[in-house]
């Protein structure tokens, strides 16, 4: 049966994409600096070795002939998802695919020069290639799946999202977050908070973080957690490779960002294993896998029981400072304060950024916009929502990140759907089980992650990512229960 | 040009071999326990992978073009050894390379138990099935080569090295070697010496290490020192991994294991970056990998010069204690103390280990002797040789390690070819440099690794190990200069 051949197909290149994760992880964790140039060519044999098993000729007969077989609905589900991987590898000509990571590389090793000498102009050269190439790429695969161009880079990401109905979420958000973050800003004015008295050393931060890890669930048996200088998640699904960063003098971001991090790993930790190797197993979507790490993050981390429960750690660890009560651990973690920089903002700011982000990739990538008009529009937007302004600071502005640099458009809106994923499925979980912050005080905290594993992570991409969300929580996405969430924590 | 093509090709196998070091490192030294079985069916895609491009059908033609093709001498060199690469990948068919490895699987395996229980009845049983199918890859190589079959397996690891010519150079040092010992250990008797005294904590030991790795050179930009329970030297040439064990009451063998292993390191560091991913870049033999390590860990890291630039590290680390002064660890480090087990060996009695073992191989793999006769010629030659019986005590005897289990038949002799090497250099760089001692004493030890760089390292495969070691130094390998080390350094 053709489908047992594909099935087969997909574990080989499931395998040869294992190593690949583990020596991508290795060469952002352990990796000395000599050693990149020949990792380089040997990631980019593997690579090609992947791109044609995964647009090898014989798949197109296949996956055709696989369609008329008998399948259950699993393998039908599984089938559904080979389908679209093969199309998405197959569309571009391997030409372009090679032009685009090529202008990525040169423009993102520039980038780390010119953000420091806020060289815009240099910038801007390097990014409108980049942006010439991502048209195309988004046009060709526009043509091959008949959606607008932006839609289709969409596709990559969140499979099913269109930017007409993230007009209309992020057109809901727009109409209360503003007066939301300025209500949450003035109320939190006259809060004092105190800060933490460091030093406190790598070690001890990294034993602590392990320790919080195991609250969390972490299963040391399939992972591990390591330092790197872009705190991400890796590895394969039986081996789930956390990192982070540290400083000595702060350990309030990296612990959470560690928190962050297992939320992400516990999805795939919880990925269904009877079927390792094939797409129905692996995560539905980067919405999805956010809303995880989110739910980690901001509906556990930032939960005042959760911080309750986490302060005797930290004493054991740092000692006591009266800067460790819950309540104070409290205000530092849900502080909202409009910045420029992204990655540091905020759980109520943090859609700004990202629907600022979402308005300019999209008129970029559909030719509304140029390159040229990024800085005023980004300062336009920066002043409309928070009030701040980027003029002539590029470094802060669209230099910050190097998000773009690569040809990543479409992937921003999946940070602001994972947080109302994640606090729709609180909301869900609470109808179920009862109120969050009680059922993390009564020390119930397996009990949220089993509602977990069972909607979201023992699911895989078996269903749609509408129909995951309405099976875990009676409905499609609704940007409601952000704005409840959001409300209830920051406005009383 | 074919040979413009062999390059190329071989250039893909380098870095596809490259990714599966690295994921063997960490497989070692990373991974944790759930992670295992996952990795080994990635791994075994990639070796899949891997060796149908070692012997893809249209090599042999282009071999046989490139030999007729204008190349210059490294050239030549490269194509000889892609040759000898594509011979040995090509000799056997994968269902006897895949029986062997599942019999040395399942061997190793059992013998984990078996060793614990001395159960040499269980062992034997799988044992000889790896014997019988190594005795049919020895056969068909011997065939293909033309040479006789136990020689045929010394080729994999020693090229150009005879049974014929072992028998000789080992003859010799049975000539010598017991009258050696029993001197040395008849002087050592009324030797007192002190014992360091612990604990000395793990991330302790592990700077000292890292420092000693310091003063012999490795390049940290190029490569790690990490921990697993066997120690060994992988990775990449660019990006070399060398791992210890530690063990809190007792820091002398795993700090001198560290030295050893650096040997290897720079070996590897040192090969020529410029032809980088050919053959002919690539570590001679495995008896002159081992003659650096042992250069580093026996002619260089026991040396009484060496030692006491060691001991104020030492001192540094775990405090004053009278067991650090470098009388005394001279007296730690050179005891040498007949005993049962191979890797707990000094390097006077080393040799004997690995010459039974090779008498044995050899007349297993070509039929002279069985299986079931393995046990009471062991006890034999370790009567005979060091005056200790093995009767009864199969887990101390011929289950004490898992060399012969993979079917790596052919392997052992390269641990003393390796020493005999190491001698034999130190004596040809002594003649250029003068006395090693006094160099080390004097702080130059770069300039024994440059002499080592220029006459060893940088020389890759160019040339045949027995050229290698006349252009080096000046005679083909000699057993007298390890005599002569030996009875200078046990006999003074
Ligand atoms: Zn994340
Ligand atoms: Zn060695």
């Amino acid at each position: 049966m053709s489908y047992q051949k594909l099935e087969q197909h997909q574990q080989q290149i499931h395998r040869l994409s294992h190593l690949s994760a583990i020596c991508g992880w290795d060469q952002a964790a352990m990796m000395p600096a000599g050693g990149s140039e020949a990792r380089a060519d040997a990631m980019a044999e593997l690579g090609v070795l992947i791109h044609q098993k995964r647009t090898a000729p014989e798949l197109g007969d296949w996956i055709a002939n696989a369609e008329c077989e008998p399948l259950d609905e699993v393998q039908r589900a599984n089938l559904a998802e080979i389908k679209r991987h093969w199309q998405d590898a197959s569309l571009l000509p391997g030409t372009l695919v090679e032009a685009l990571s090529l202008a990525g590389s040169k423009c993102e090793h520039a980038w780390r020069s010119q953000r420091k000498h806020n060289d815009w102009a240099g910038f801007a050269v390097n990014l409108q290639e980049v942006v010439s190439l991502s048209r195309e790429v988004a046009q060709r695969r526009a043509d091959a799946l008949g959606v607008r161009p932006y839609d289709a880079m969409l596709a990559l990401y969140e499979p099913g999202m269109t930017s007409a109905r993230l007009d209309q979420i992020f057109g809901d958000l727009s109409g209360w977050l503003p007066s939301l973050i300025q209500q949450v800003s003035e109320r939190q004015q006259s809060d004092a908070l105190l800060i933490p008295q460091g030093p406190f050393p790598i070690a001890t931060q990294q034993a602590l973080g392990r320790e919080v890890m195991g609250v969390l669930g972490f299963d040391f048996a399939h992972g591990r957690l390591d330092v790197s200088s872009h705190p991400f998640c890796g590895g394969v699904a039986t081996d789930v490779r956390i990192t982070t960063r540290y400083n000595e003098q702060e350990f309030i971001s990296s612990l959470m960002g560690i928190v962050h991090e297992t939320g992400h790993a516990r999805y795939e930790q919880g990925l269904p294993r009877h079927l390792l190797g094939q797409p129905v197993a692996e995560a539905r979507s980067m919405g999805i896998h956010e809303s995880q790490s989110l739910f980690c993050e901001m509906q556990l981390g930032h939960d005042p029981a959760f911080l309750a429960l986490l302060a005797p750690h930290i004493r054991t660890h740092f000692g006591d400072q009266t800067a460790f009560e819950p309540a104070n651990l409290v205000k530092i973690y849900n502080r909202v304060e409009p910045g420029l920089i992204r990655v540091d903002a905020d759980e109520v700011t943090y859609p700004v950024h990202v629907i600022l982000r979402y308005e300019l990739e999209r008129d970029l990538i559909e030719g509304r916009i140029e390159v040229a008009d990024l800085p005023e529009l980004w300062d336009g937007k920066m002043q409309q929502w928070l009030g701040i302004t980027t003029q002539g600071n590029y470094r802060d502005g669209c230099m910050q990140d190097i998000h773009w640099t690569d040809g990543s458009f479409g992937y921003f809106p999946s940070y602001t759907l994972g947080a109302m994923y994640a606090a729709q499925l609180r909301f869900a979980l609470e109808r179920e089980l009862g109120n969050l912050s009680q059922i993390i005080a009564a020390g119930r905290l397996p009990e949220i992650f089993a509602w977990l594993g069972r909607h979201i992570w023992s699911q895989g991409s078996q269903h749609s990512t509408d129909e995951l969300i309405r099976r875990a929580t009676g409905e499609p996405l609704n940007p409601h229960w952000l704005r409840q969430h959001l409300e209830q924590r920051y406005l009383p």
